[in-house]
């Protein structure tokens, strides 16, 4: 893509209400900008890092047999009513009136309304086990939203659901999307920490949830550095769940220091974003809104259920989080809005254009996910622009590629720089 | 993808409140289901069609520069008071009070948030000319939903917005889009009619709207054969605008029989599902909402806007309207939930199922889009099954495919039936 196709608009300056690093740079790269409080809209840069991350959940579920659907983003109250939740939920639930005088809500989670689809799809015991997930986007009234897509109001969220027979079944499907999570937050980039969790308002009695450290992190989270080794040599997504479960997590809220096992020096203190979370909270819902399905034997039954959360928006915050220095944004390669970045010093200079243009040819026949900053900028403009919006490979054409056809090749992350032919940029960039 | 991994969940019947044919046979193959009143769920083989269609349209959006972004659905009523709408939109709006009694509203169409938008992006002409897209869900609290999702409260749609300096620049943008319409309702497997509209609450002087012919469109339409003439023989979208313009195209309210110059014997009347509808209306928002971008002399000037909708999960009923038969619904090869799908018949036989299974995997290898029904269900059923949800092409393996290795390759839409060797049916199955 040529910058001069693709609208991109940088800024030097953050507005002072934007705290958190991962605000800050999100908005002075232009990725999103705040429509209204905790409303925000994405910019070309920023959607494009958002359906990296949304396609890498989805071929994770998809690989797991998981069927993807698409429920709506308003519901009814009746379902909630039923289930029992309409008046526990509070002031996040932003409630709404039709033009009938109906009762509806922008959805907030959707047990309510993927149990109602399973009374009306699921019948036999031979439908299940069924995961059914989306990715939508869904409202929680924050009465202080902050940090940007961090903890906003309109939220895009993956959130799946597991009907099972009974209970080893369900936590069959529980481990299923446990193991799904870590390679779906590795293949992004992130190191994920699970944390046995004390299941919060929605229910259950199995549950975890999902961390990347960082420093701005809500949440203080404690663990054994055996799971730091252990990840190191096997990878942690490779570990049996029952090996997982033995070594010690724990958020603030369950931590309790003099009662801890681990000894002070094995363990480890941090800040962690939650990324993720997943519930195994049986026939809750099945009871409550009668689900009902004939078994085996003939007889009916509630089936076993699970809901599982990933924040996706937040997810772009949580990478930056984790990956950007003094300059900007360093995007680890698979959510990058784009992988390399040719950019040119020599303004009006018709040798260094044609060698561009010929590199930029070459590589997008390469499939090679390439941006072209063309702009007749100072090159110091360009090189802070690209910095900031953390492109991790650029390629530099200078005066001297213009004498010997060579291109200084720069890592973001490292800023490593290694002079290259032109074929030795081409298949380096393949390679990526 | 085997049947056994995928949830499908077709219906005998459909309920009686549904009344046209898109609609009943969407609900009888479990493509979509009513969660409440004009509100839907889009099952996985739905999905499917809606992220095709959706792929197929950003697909042509993104060849002719327009950049992809994404809006909140949730708008601040401020920016509608701004621009002089919020009391002329009436009880179709989905107006909201958030928990600190802000007013709020469920996007209906995102005329103002985009103009705000560019009050935050656009400082100079030389950003110039920018067309803006997303796909995403709108809701209008329509008095009577109806018709399923042709008339729905919660919709997919495409918007587009154009900026521009002057008119003539505007108008080109106009030009860009209305082709790129043209070739995106193609490439769906449809054939749009143009039609020349006067502008409707949206406001402007340039507007056409697109339809597809159906029995069941909502609009009564009449065009010159003309139209029809020269589309078999260019193909519309190879037609210089100005030459499209001349050919008579009108909507019922515009359509005068009287003064109509065209001879009867030429003139088509027919009924149109409305998939598009494309706006030129000047500097209504930019001069309302104080849109001010420097021009190249140093002067400030109010850009030039457009606005460009496609009803996105409208499209899906439209394209069933103009694709079925007394068995269910054909898609089009380019939006079938699967091109192919392999029947076996011979339940409990080991010989036909390792056919099939080694088709299916030879398939798979070749990239084919197929499901396989390997549901151990009578044949009548898969094939009745098969038809009512439409993939254009079958292959069956029968009683004389576990002796000669041949299969049955049967098109949904012509019902023709050819009998092919292995390596026949996989490059048959390859080329589609």
């Amino acid at each position: 893509m040529k910058i001069s196709d693709f609208f991109i608009q940088t800024f030097r300056e953050a507005p002072a209400e934007a705290q958190v690093i991962s605000h800050r740079l999100m908005l002075r790269s232009g990725l999103i900008y705040q429509t209204c409080n905790g409303i925000y809209t994405w910019m070309p840069l920023g959607l494009k890092v958002l359906s990296k991350i949304e396609a890498i959940i989805a071929y994770e579920q998809n690989k797991i047999g998981c069927n993807r659907i698409l429920m709506p983003t308003i519901q009814p109250a009746n379902f909630w009513i039923e289930s029992g939740r309409y008046n526990d939920y509070g002031k996040e639930m932003l409630r709404i009136k039709d033009r009938h005088d109906k009762d509806l809500l922008y959805g907030p989670t959707h047990e309510e309304v993927v149990t109602d689809l399973a009374r009306r799809f699921i019948k036999s015991y031979r439908q299940l086990p069924t995961i059914f997930y989306q990715i939508s986007w869904k409202f929680r009234d924050e009465i202080r939203p902050r940090f940007g897509v961090m903890r906003g109001r309109e939220f895009l969220m993956k959130d799946g659901y597991s009907f099972d027979i009974d209970q080893k079944s369900a936590i069959n499907s529980y481990k299923k999307i446990f193991f799904s999570y870590l390679k779906t937050f590795k293949r992004i980039g992130l190191k994920p920490i699970p944390i046995c969790a004390a299941s919060g308002a929605i229910g259950g009695n199995l549950s975890h949830e999902f961390h990347i450290e960082a420093k701005t992190g809500e949440s203080e989270i404690f663990y054994d550095y055996t799971y730091d080794e252990i990840d190191a040599q096997k990878g942690i997504e490779n570990v049996a769940f029952e090996e997982i479960e033995k070594i010690y997590t724990a958020a603030d809220e369950k931590h309790n220091s003099t009662t801890c096992k681990v000894p002070p020096t094995r363990l480890k203190s941090s800040r962690g974003i939650e990324v993720g979370h997943i519930f195994y909270f049986g026939r809750k819902y099945s009871e409550s809104m009668n689900l009902v399905v004939a078994g085996k034997d003939g007889h009916p039954f509630f089936p076993e259920m699970g809901s599982y959360g990933i924040g996706v928006s937040r997810l772009v915050a949580a990478v930056i989080e984790a990956n950007h220095d003094e300059y900007g944004i360093i995007w680890p390669d698979a959510v990058a809005p784009f992988k390399v970045v040719i950019i040119t010093t020599q303004n009006n200079n018709e040798q260094a254009d044609t060698l561009a243009e010929r590199l930029y040819q070459k590589l997008l026949s390469a499939n090679v996910d390439v941006l072209f900053d063309n702009r007749s900028e100072r090159a110091g403009v360009k090189f802070s622009d690209m910095d900031l919006i953390g492109i991790p490979h650029q390629i530099i054409i200078g005066a001297e590629s213009v004498k010997n056809g060579n291109f200084e090749w720069k890592e973001r992350r490292s800023g490593i720089r290694s002079n290259l032919t032109f074929d030795e940029t081409v298949s380096r960039a393949a390679g990526i």
